[in-house]
């Protein structure tokens, strides 16, 4: 195996479970439901498109080097940190039907609502283990997502706001006061800005391609309290360059300035160039050089610690090399596997940063740091 | 394209509709629903399994030497030949919230109930055809089944009874009093039987595996009025040997007597070697052998008019030779496919009829011709 | 069915043929060979992206109002028109030992050249129906697709010519002087380019994201004899605004000027919004609007003369609704289905015409024209 | 999860490994090679059959009841304890053209020669566990398969001779002289009784349904050197009575008089009433049952030390039930899961010992204890 000879520099946590991959979305077609005109198909957010990353994790062998958390089933009383009962109880009978969709665009099986609470419980004893110190870091390779739950909305394919309610937890136990949120899924991480919208102890931040989705969300406008929400928006076909223009803009100077306790990166694949949602074109090189600089910022200002929720993604064949990309940098693995898709994508025409990305990331940047 | 210089002596309608595989089986596993302790996979009964048949009538071109026929929507009134409006009115609100269990190990989806009413159709416009001397014999390939479907329930994958239903119209509108059904898929053809036990005019002949589905239902004791309802429990393992017995000691006699003005055939290719839910052996030249000796009877009782409704068969392997072999047969084709799988399966040891198999034959024949 | 009442202006002939649906492109990851470091999953292009289309077609009832040609066998002499008789041999090599790669990234199977052949054989009955009058346009549902093969290698999934073939048919059997090929898949369109180059009798024209597939390929100095090469590298994210730029400053124009007998359109849905492997943004409403574009041009110069070749495309749940506005606007269709995710992509932030793109646009521009 | 509470009396390793169900079988259609008149499709030994049992045996939690231990690479110089050179060097040929079929009905894909390894060396650490006492006795969960592979040739789904390779592993490094092989895989273990024809240190017994797999393989008439090979042809339709009988009157007297020191299961599932490939029809109850009766005489004569090779067995739906009985029972896991399909099943009409199956073992019986 690949990773056989590997060393980690770091003490990575991994949260899997074979029931995140029980998580049952139905033969939507895409994200719609089937009717006499369309067609069933298979959900964007299907099983292997998570499961295959944990597969390649296994098959290199890094899977060896990692520690091994199991998730506790998050009870009633976790999820109401962030959502109302109401809505604890309406997932619950939208599951004892035989599934359907429980909120807008969310497809739920029998058994989602168990194995959301398990995702929720995942991100939970993540967080215990980083905060105890006894991880660095850790990832949550987690089903159903989670990052566009609203408190009484499934929405988006997410029905438990799974990373708000990891931070709602280490507010709680431990008492932190100043948690960084890096959301660089393609899409606006609505749900984790809304929980924290009015929280200055939470800096959201979200990297998106502009107005995908939801719909008229993620806008440069929505500051939050005391300035602790920051959206970029990025044009469709961001690529290498704008990305990490935007991070040496935005993203590296305002979590410098906030100066995190600890970090919480709710992680999509979606701006992958293989992604059949997202717009953008990043391989697995860039994911990798973008958890190196939360890493670096981790480092200086809270011992390393990240906790990394898997959000969407929906490429089967392309997210595991980006989620290994992730796994082997927060690791600090001694060797890399060659991606075979990267430098394939790094060599896709309009990967250096173009003049429209370069001004939508200076309006993105002046809007949070001339505020 | 193989059946290209063929030529066929029978004009066979075929009734299709691409609609019919878009009837969403859920991702139930096999026929059980998915929960923390069954994964979710694909139901047993998936558009594959009768779709790859439609694809390979037309990619060998038997498909051209067919007469076409669209099926119509059938309206609540022809539903209500056979099940009550409450049964109407079920469906529809299981199809409303997004579908689940439409009854008893019934999956049914958004558009099912509407994908039923066209299965319905498509029996009726076949037997028009064949009643009007359109067409002499007629397949429909329909989705979902019927003969499990009792007037108030839905059962064992099907919704409405399509082949009752056509007979119901048949009796209606052309006034016949002696119709013929034979249904050789490998459960028990419950829904029809009760629907027509106390109709001595139909004639309803279900040769299947003994007691396999639904349980307790199929014994030799259930005669109906006028001696109309035959059952033949084949013990499992029952190869060609055992069906050829049971054609020849059972249903070509019982058939010759009752002289029928239309032969109705809910066919099942669950029989096959190659079924995950039948324990029977049958190949693709059985089918035809059976075929051909209900058209035998056919041309010497009614002109040839036979009406074939799709029912089970779980092998998206090889359903698709087995409905070829019954297709080419119906049509009269001058030449027939070679089935990869049929020597193979013709070798299998036990295809000749034994001891135990010929004793249940005579048991089921002695309950019928005794009485 | 929703085209039950849709009456058509327009003669559009359809080649389909069940056969291109078992073009089998094995378990590739994508378009990776599998190893110990790829698990096996399945090749972008498989029979499902185009398999859909046609389902939709016959569900919405559209089909009906088709007329259906059978695609021919193109033997060998047919096939030599572009390719040598040992890329004919090399093909039918890898078939024979059970398939494997036929070339760079080209996947076949035991039947992919007999089905390459059928793809031909499609394009060339599409030829003679239009040039004939049996039809005033045609649509070629085919498989493999085409327009990446060069004479001598296959590649990109492409293993014969299809549309090169089709021309220099037409060219030989009906002696047209003028004719022009529109390119809109995401890829460039090297190999109907390179056919051509040479031969100002043909104007080929591709709309391509930048430097995608293959690599350094279709750039705007590339531009044939007697300018009769024009290549339009669109920025990554190009979406509607982008497209309707290029088609009004160089397509429309380019194509008026040259003044075609007869239009064939390599026309792939790889472009779409939710193409795992474009990273552009067009929704169905484009590919719509596009295609009336080229009809206009047609009716004003070639009595409506169009041959559409169906090309890439990978997103099964996208390409039917972006293919079915295609055939809807070819057949002059009464009435549209509306497309569910149309309205959802025209929302996306960057459907405008960018600063980028229309520099990009210009600079193809004033390559071609001040020539 | 189900058996968290759960305590296991015995040490029970399971081989595992993600790049078992990277071996790829290739779209076949069940088992046969695509053509014009044979539609790709999936294989009937597809990675899903197998990965569901690991899947199962996960979510329940019985999993972390297990030692785990890691296969390793089988290099040449092992495999030659059973294959020519020859084969491996024809097996390397296969998989470096891209695959195709290694034998007889036997796909491979560019990396199965090295999975193949794997599963040898997954037999052998196995085995290696079970003498030196680090287990009880461990289950290896491999693909591809191996009781069919001959020496010299590929065949049945395998390439190479798991079982038969880590018994002569143990012959030359633990010295034993009496191992005893039970195969209750459906198809005749032909590959195991050729390896072992003429070695009287190695008892082979297989009970098959009659004449199933290969053709003309399996009979009662072959005994082997010192009476040391027992075959049990079935007639299909076997069930539980049937099984319960050869167990009775064959496989458990004959083991007792073996006296063996290990006892080695090369174990499939397609008996199962849910199998494509088998008619026979057991239910996870009936290999629970024979497991315990195995390792009752394996406690008897050998410390417990059994190996359990993974062999057929078709339904992806079914099989992990039954292989989690399997383990269960190995692990003598103080609860088991129920069965959503046992008890349909056990009702299934001819479970009970027939006449002709009590036949055909007393002809087996007799054949083997009068010689
Ligand atoms: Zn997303
Ligand atoms: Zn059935
Ligand atoms: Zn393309
Ligand atoms: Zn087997």
């Amino acid at each position: 195996m690949f990773h056989e000879n590997t060393t980690c520099s770091r003490r990575t946590a991994l949260v899997a479970s074979e029931l995140y991959y029980w998580h049952d979305t139905q033969n939507w077609c895409g994200s719609m439901v089937p009717s006499l005109t369309v067609q069933p198909a298979e959900h964007f957010e299907n099983p292997e498109t998570k499961r295959r990353l944990q597969n390649l994790v296994q098959a290199t062998g890094l899977w060896e080097h990692l520690s091994h958390l199991r998730p506790k089933r998050a009870a009633d009383e976790v999820i109401r940190m962030v959502h109302p009962q109401s809505h604890i109880d309406h997932l619950a009978s939208v599951c004892e039907r035989g599934g359907g969709d429980a909120g807008e665009l969310t497809p739920a099986g029998p058994a989602s609502l168990e194995i959301a609470r398990l995702a929720v419980g995942g991100v939970i004893v993540a967080m215990d283990a980083v905060m105890t110190g006894a991880a660095e870091n850790a990832y949550v390779l987690c089903r159903p997502p989670g990052h566009h739950a609203l408190p009484d909305l499934a929405m988006g394919f997410c029905l438990l706001a799974n990373a708000a309610l990891g931070i709602r937890h280490v507010q709680k136990t431990y008492g932190l006061t100043r948690i960084a949120v890096v959301d660089w899924d393609v899409h606006h991480g609505n749900g984790t800005e809304a929980v924290f919208l009015d929280d200055p102890g939470v800096l959201t931040i979200s990297l998106h391609q502009d107005n995908l989705f939801p719909l008229d969300s993620g806008g440069i406008g929505v500051k939050g309290a005391g300035n602790s929400n920051i959206n970029v928006p990025l044009p469709p076909g961001s690529g290498s360059g704008a990305y990490r223009e935007a991070f040496e803009q935005i993203v590296i100077p305002a979590l410098d300035a906030f100066a995190p306790e600890l970090i919480v990166l709710p992680c999509g694949y979606d701006a992958s160039a293989v992604d059949p949602l997202g717009v953008c074109m990043l391989s697995s090189e860039d994911f990798r050089w973008m958890t190196r600089q939360v890493m670096t910022l981790a480092d200086k200002h809270c011992q390393g610690r990240i906790v990394v929720t898997h959000e969407g993604g929906y490429s089967p064949v392309y997210v595991p090399y980006c989620g290994l990309a992730v796994l082997e940098e927060l690791s600090g693995a001694s060797d890399t596997l060659p991606d075979p898709y990267a430098d394939f994508i790094a060599n896709y025409g309009g990967q250096a940063l173009s003049n429209d990305q370069a001004a939508a990331i200076k309006r993105a940047k002046d809007a949070h740091f001339s505020s």
